[in-house]
């Protein structure tokens, strides 16, 4: 091959344009970088100038023997190349220039090169057919910094929670019997419970903080040492001291519940039937008021009427029991009544069956059981009474006259559980991610024969495809339920509606995001995914049934959609839709702008990063998707037909509303949140993080913008490789991502994270 | 409201008019064919005729006046909806006709439309404000004769074997105990052995039938039984027993193969090592022969290169050893080795380690273990010597001469165990469908508070979306994993790379779809799902490996895609792309015709279904991507990358190529597969079985094929209407389909099924 000479300051870029040119970074916005930096480079002059701009022309590329010259350049150089160092490329160009004739200085605007355009060795070092000194791992971000971003005001709160989870109580062991299973999970959550974390969301008075939104975190680190203990937890001090304090008056406070936050009185939330799952109101149980006796008699009227999947059902003393309550002949509606299940020495009180469930696919160690009440009499002062109450004189009374929003009220204090089964959903994910990264980071398979180390499976693009846009998510879903939880605990917004309809939306994609998490992870390790001692099959046995408990997602979704459909002003939860479509007619409006042709396949990185394309992808699909449903809908009550068969006709379309809303509101709340970072350094990482969830989500619906016209065809293509694309530029700072979640390292005990 | 009195000929149509519109059935082909009957029926006069067609058009609907009247005409006929008649919409209209007068003849026209539009009861028992009498169920198919298609020509072994699965010993049981549960397995595939169901695929002289065929659908039969006594029996005799069948002499088939059908002698298959997984070529057991001593030296050199994973590896008696055979110093590739591992006391032997691999996240019943070897003598004789062996005067000698060859000849014939573990994911599948699909013909939940009876689960849109599609694809890949064992068997044909790499891409999709199978089904029976005793749970957690063992997909699928670039020239398993690349300059004029834009915005329902359309569709797709990734191969060569690392590059790309390659084949297998039935009526409900997964495929990649412009925007609309529609139609029939399974009662013991 015959060797063209180049000049020292063309050298330097050398190595630069082999790698823009092999690696296709050739968009306009992309050679513009190049371009501005070769201008005000003082080291060329004006014939390198032209000459390194005159392989900048996307339409007309360097010759093949020119490639083959820089190729040649490079590797002849005998330069090595170090990943650790800052700017790896910038130094081995430097190094490579200097190779030649004398040291030549570090030049800047090669470093703006290697930065603007996100250059990373991973996607270059096999390249150049030189020496490499590996490095899996940057140290350009601190993973200590950015648990502390995650944390907030309740870091201190945090760590020593983590903390406590190094005591011996709290490690993690196979369990597989389910009765010594359960004893185990009971004294943790006693234990927690004697350390105040039981009744920390409650006043002060109870011997609590009144620190939910701090609840709600730790309860997401309890996913680190076991599913079953926080689900258990959850139940104790959430389910049914929660049931207490939201739905209880001050007297009832006062007997049960700093009882129940310190576990000395164990109880269940006794609300799903057999027979009826989703629909609460639908709920057979009855609570009949008796006035001869001055009491409330519980009763199961049918064979598949009795309570089930009750957690803590085996251990608890009381029940809070959801039944019709029946005063004076007249059902009120659902409410709430304390009842006594067990004795001192537990054993089951007359007219009170309870059977265990069994084993299921997960959560072992909590004691699910079905409960049958036969003509059960407790006091009348066992009511919780905070929303409606049985007078002295034994007639019913209730502030709230409308029996529809007394419903919902009820249910809607209960809302921070659903938050909290979000939380701990994303924690099995952030546990799953952690285990399967520090795996492929550490594993190798297959190889160039030629090289002597096999790659890392992090270094398969595949690899990075699957897991990395699941981390940024874990960071956009991590920040939006923190904001989830701050507003429903804001007492100077008593209005819940829209935060309730939001968390519906949200509890879903989380779960679900969850799921597929766990899966992924599972198969990205392999067989060794599949072994309990690595964790990750125990952690998708619980998240499970996160998916359809504490409301199916299904079911959610569309409660979501109707929210957005009804601009937030329809009660939550409701089974019926007059309110609806009162408002539809007021929306259907079709305020969309029409898509510029331009916009539509507008391709350059500076538009596709930005968040204002984004925002308003995301905002154009609700909007869309609202328009038409709501058009749909309108369509078929014209018809005559009703309308509960017209929302159930357009049952899909509700669920795609609903996914789209919560992931708009997802992706807003992340990006506000990242304007407040003080450090630029991270700021700019967890940007990186949101443009990696944004178009990965649009990505997904990609069908869908095509169909509007929202997006053309290079578009959509662009951004596929955009995210495959993200994912290269974030692997470089995968591990301190993953270490940014503060998994305490006393529970990341799967050997293959070690 | 003023009534319009309408004749008689007008009134029967009336309720078709009514549908047709309210369900929004008017696009060309369907209005045409509405237009035909009427054109045909000689009930009606000119008038008559004129009224009703223009009524008909799309652009210029019926007044909503006149909708009104429609519905008052259908009310106030008082007559009863009965779905359980053959054309209930046909029927119903006749007696709305003679409700208004006097008896009025059944009308064929009206029959014709209600079979041609796919009209069911579903579609409308809700707008006419009529009493209804509901049957989930049709009987227009026969579940018997849709098994008896299914089972083919090995119906009555079969049928036999689903008999024998009767015997308590074939009980389901809930086993949390490992070792208890390993020995019930241990009977149970003792017992199989016993009736001549191990040897089932040997010759006749060790025992068997040579039925390989028969022996794949037994084992999809054994999962409904349980995941570990299926697997356990897949490693006796498919993968220990197949090792001796397929790599040994006919020495050895004497000594060994008897005894391996008929459970004797207990061995493992030992490929898998720790620190290799998926490169099995990189595999670092040593297999040296000593020619001191005439015998080979089994030997585990470093810290991670003890087999894992084994399974049979606590209850062998020997193990079929895949190491590098050295020979005079040599290392002449990957052989089998037989070495003996426990004496008759069941004692290991000295130099052999090995250790339960505990707990998994299923399969519990099936003992893997790690095997570590050191310095293990065992005598010449024992190595599988087939395809290679060491001569008496010990000289390595193979006729296969090239070791790439040799190796991959010796892995092809092991492929039928990859065939078989798709046979179980199906099986897996098809039993969860089964149970959630059973369980949502009888689980009501919510209503229209008008209604007495909540809807059956079944008839959510959404849960038809969420099932049905799964059901179809259910059959199609039984029908299509049949042909593949069929083209495996057949020994006329002894190039056996294409059925290979065509294997390799169908089991990914296929486990793939077995898990997402199960996990919709698990979701789709809420709490109920996640319950043990309901069998989903247990599936799910047993069919969850399928996706990383006996090749992980991502891997197997890179091995299609490179088989399809290749035109399944290249050696199958190859990690060298030598052969790839020299095709490749062959293969690069792009075939494709550039697509008719008024062909990618045909919506009519005739060219939907068309298996045309389908056919055209998936072929275009995988050609377009082979095209577009061997261009970009051949690019990143010609820049000088590497070609390991230009393939590392477009590894997505591959991935997406042999998915699509599957999906082709699956598709053309299963259609040329209904061509042959005889009975018309059950060939035209597999030809929509087949229709509903072409389009719910094509969906899929909507994204992919909108940027291709190979469909409009229009087109990928009505292709997700189409979908649901297609749902709907096939409603009435799920549960033949299910019952078309042929699962046998007696294994359907989840109490939510029954």
């Amino acid at each position: 091959m015959e060797k063209i000479a180049y000049p020292q300051g063309i050298l330097q870029y050398i190595p630069f344009f082999y790698v823009i040119w092999s690696d296709d970074l050739v968009s306009a916005s992309e050679t513009n970088v190049v371009q501005n930096a070769i201008q005000k480079d003082d080291s060329l002059n004006k014939d390198e100038k032209e000459q390194l701009k005159s392989w900048l022309h996307t339409d007309n590329p360097p010759a093949e023997n020119v490639f083959k010259n820089w190729k040649y350049v490079i590797s002849s150089s005998n330069v090595k190349l170090i990943e650790s160092v800052n700017y790896p490329l910038a130094t081995f160009s430097q190094k490579v220039a200097s190779a030649h004739l004398v040291s030549y200085p570090f030049n800047n605007h090669l470093k703006d090169i290697e930065i603007n355009l996100g250059i990373q060795p991973n996607h270059y070092n096999h390249l150049f057919n030189v020496a490499v000194e590996h490095h899996g791992i940057s140290n350009l971000y601190d993973s200590t910094l950015i648990d502390a971003i995650l944390n907030g005001d309740h870091a201190e709160t945090i760590n020593q929670f983590r903390t406590i989870l190094n005591e011996p109580i709290f490690n993690w062991g196979i369990h597989r019997n389910k009765d010594a299973f359960r004893e185990i999970v009971l004294k943790q959550i006693k234990n927690l419970a004697l350390k105040g974390y039981g009744a920390m969301a409650y006043p002060e008075a109870y011997g609590g903080t009144n620190n939910m939104e701090g609840y709600s975190k730790i309860f997401e680190q309890m996913m680190y040492v076991d599913g079953s203990m926080a689900i258990k937890f959850g139940v104790q001090f959430g389910l049914f001291g929660g049931s207490i304090q939201k739905l209880g008056s001050k007297e009832q406070h006062d007997k049960y519940l700093k009882r129940a936050g310190t576990a000395e009185l164990l109880g269940c939330f006794a609300m799903t039937e057999t027979g009826h799952g989703s629909n609460v109101r639908g709920i057979k149980t009855t609570a009949t008021y008796d006035n001869k006796t001055d009491s409330i008699v519980m009763h199961t009227p049918g064979k598949n009427d009795n309570k089930e999947y009750i957690g803590n059902a085996l251990h608890s003393k009381i029940a809070s029991v959801f039944a019709q309550l029946i005063v004076n002949g007249k059902n009120e509606g659902v409410h709430a009544i304390l009842v006594p299940l067990r004795d001192d020495k537990h054993k089951i009180l007359p007219g009170i069956t309870i059977e265990d469930n069994g084993y299921k696919l997960g959560l072992n160690g909590v004691d699910n059981g079905k409960i049958w009440f036969n003509q059960v009499q407790v006091p009348r002062a066992n009511l919780l009474n905070n929303f409606g109450t049985i007078t002295e004189n034994g007639t019913y009374y209730s502030e709230i006259k409308n029996p529809n929003k007394r419903f919902f009220t009820m249910l809607g204090t209960l809302v921070g559980g659903r938050i909290c089964v979000a939380r701990a959903g994303l924690g099995g994910a952030k546990m799953g991610l952690a285990i399967a990264i520090k795996h492929a980071l550490k594993r190798r398979q297959f190889n160039d024969n030629k090289k002597i180390q096999e790659d890392l499976l992090m270094d398969y693009p595949t690899h990075q495809l699957r897991l990395i846009p699941l981390v940024a998510s874990a960071y956009i879903y991590h920040i939006t339920l923190d904001k989830m939880m701050s507003v429903y605990c804001d007492e100077t917004q008593p209005d819940k509606r829209k935060v309730e309809t939001q968390v519906a939306g949200l509890k879903s994609v989380i779960t679900w995001y969850a799921n597929n998490t766990l899966q992924e992870c599972r198969e990205a390790c392999g067989g060794k995914g599949y072994l309990i001692e690595n964790r990750i099959a125990d952690l998708k046995g619980d998240v499970d049934i996160f998916t359809t408990f504490e409301g199916d997602n299904n079911v959610l979704l569309q409660l979501a959609a109707k929210g957005v459909l009804s601009d937030f002003k329809a009660e939550f939860n409701s089974a019926g839709f007059s309110s609806v479509l009162k408002l539809l007619s007021q929306q259907l409006s079709d305020k969309l702008a029409t898509v510029n042709p331009l916009y539509a396949n507008k391709v350059d990185k500076d538009h596709l990063y930005n968040p204002k394309f984004h925002k308003h992808a995301f905002e154009y699909r609700t909007r869309r998707l609202t328009y038409t449903l709501a058009m749909r809908i309108r369509d078929y009550i014209k018809k005559g037909v009703p309308s509960y068969q017209a929302f159930l006709k357009v049952q899909t379309h509700l669920i795609a509303l609903g996914k789209a809303y919560s992931i708009e509101l997802a992706y807003s709340t992340f990006t506000d949140f990242t304007d407040t970072i003080n450090s630029q350094e991270h700021k700019e990482l967890f940007q990186k993080l949101a443009t990696l969830y944004a178009l990965f989500e649009i990505r997904k619906d990609a069908s869908w913008y095509l169909e509007q016209g929202y997006i053309g065809s290079s578009k959509s293509k662009a951004l596929r490789q955009r995210v495959e694309r993200l994912c290269t530029e974030l692997r470089p700072h995968i591990h301190e991502l993953i270490d940014g979640f503060g998994i305490p390292e006393h529970c990341l005990t799967a050997p293959i994270a070690n």
